[in-house]
């Protein structure tokens, strides 16, 4: 649970929100994130509640999905929301992760020392 | 202030809003949280500015806070926000703890090794 | 990259949105961090996109900037965005200091053991 010394750790990008303009500037934040830190960093972007909508594609930003996917960026997709709105992992984008639960897998990454973002 | 290797550290959620659909979302991350982590996970649910409307009862959602309580998650008032409100702790839901700074006692926490969302 | 045991840790409070009443409250809440941890903390206030309007002086609040500037805080401002917005060094307000990213900024600070913030 605690940070290892040296280990190379990543960033978790949160994201709850469904509104299409912030949900573009998350992932743009994202690749400038990357830009800065190097293509060695890992960064997942987590979704849950109406962030999801980021994974189903309903927000229209499936192009900007697959290019992080390119450089290697996580997205991923809460399970309890999916199925509150009886979604499968076929109603997602290729390469979204689905986690068991959004905020838990936050609070994992942090235990294991990645830093967290809320654009 | 270092984080201690082993030692079982909480996590800190962070409510500075008043909107009651917003304040019933962030209270079942929280539950989602505890389902996720076990029950034996410390939960602090941190409010501050119009936020601590949580705390009153003000936003209707006075059972949600029994309810956790129940399961032990903490909910916090900043004592800046209730001497800028003219509030007192008899105003408060059972159970409510006060803090002498909402973002103070965010920082604490994160320096004993907590987590931190922002839902 | 690890939390250093002992080492004095500061504060990044990340501040990406534009709306006055919300910076404005951010500022204060950033007061209050002061008050509550002592003046030795180290806290920067942490802006990029739409956010970067406090440190041109748009949204009204130089002086308030000018107050935390006293205390020791510093504000600043992501060359991305400076960039996005054709903006130089020359449209900021005294004192502000220019990061490469602001988000990776905020990651290298946690990656030092600050505390994140966003109220």
């Amino acid at each position: 649970m605690g940070q290892t010394e040296g280990a190379v750790c990543g960033v978790v990008v949160h994201l709850p929100e469904a509104d299409p303009g912030r949900q573009a500037a998350v992932l743009r934040n994202t690749a400038n994130l990357l830009r800065a830190l190097g293509p060695d960093t890992q960064v997942e972007v987590v979704t849950h509640g109406p962030g999801v909508e980021l994974c189903t594609g309903e927000t229209g930003l499936a192009d900007t999905v697959a290019q992080l996917r390119e450089q290697r960026v996580t997205v991923c997709a809460c399970a309890n929301t999916l199925t509150a709105r009886d979604l499968s992992e076929d109603d997602l984008l290729p390469g979204v992760a689905v986690v068991d639960s959004g905020v838990a897998h936050l609070v994992r990454r942090q235990r294991e020392g990645w830093s967290y973002l809320r654009p």
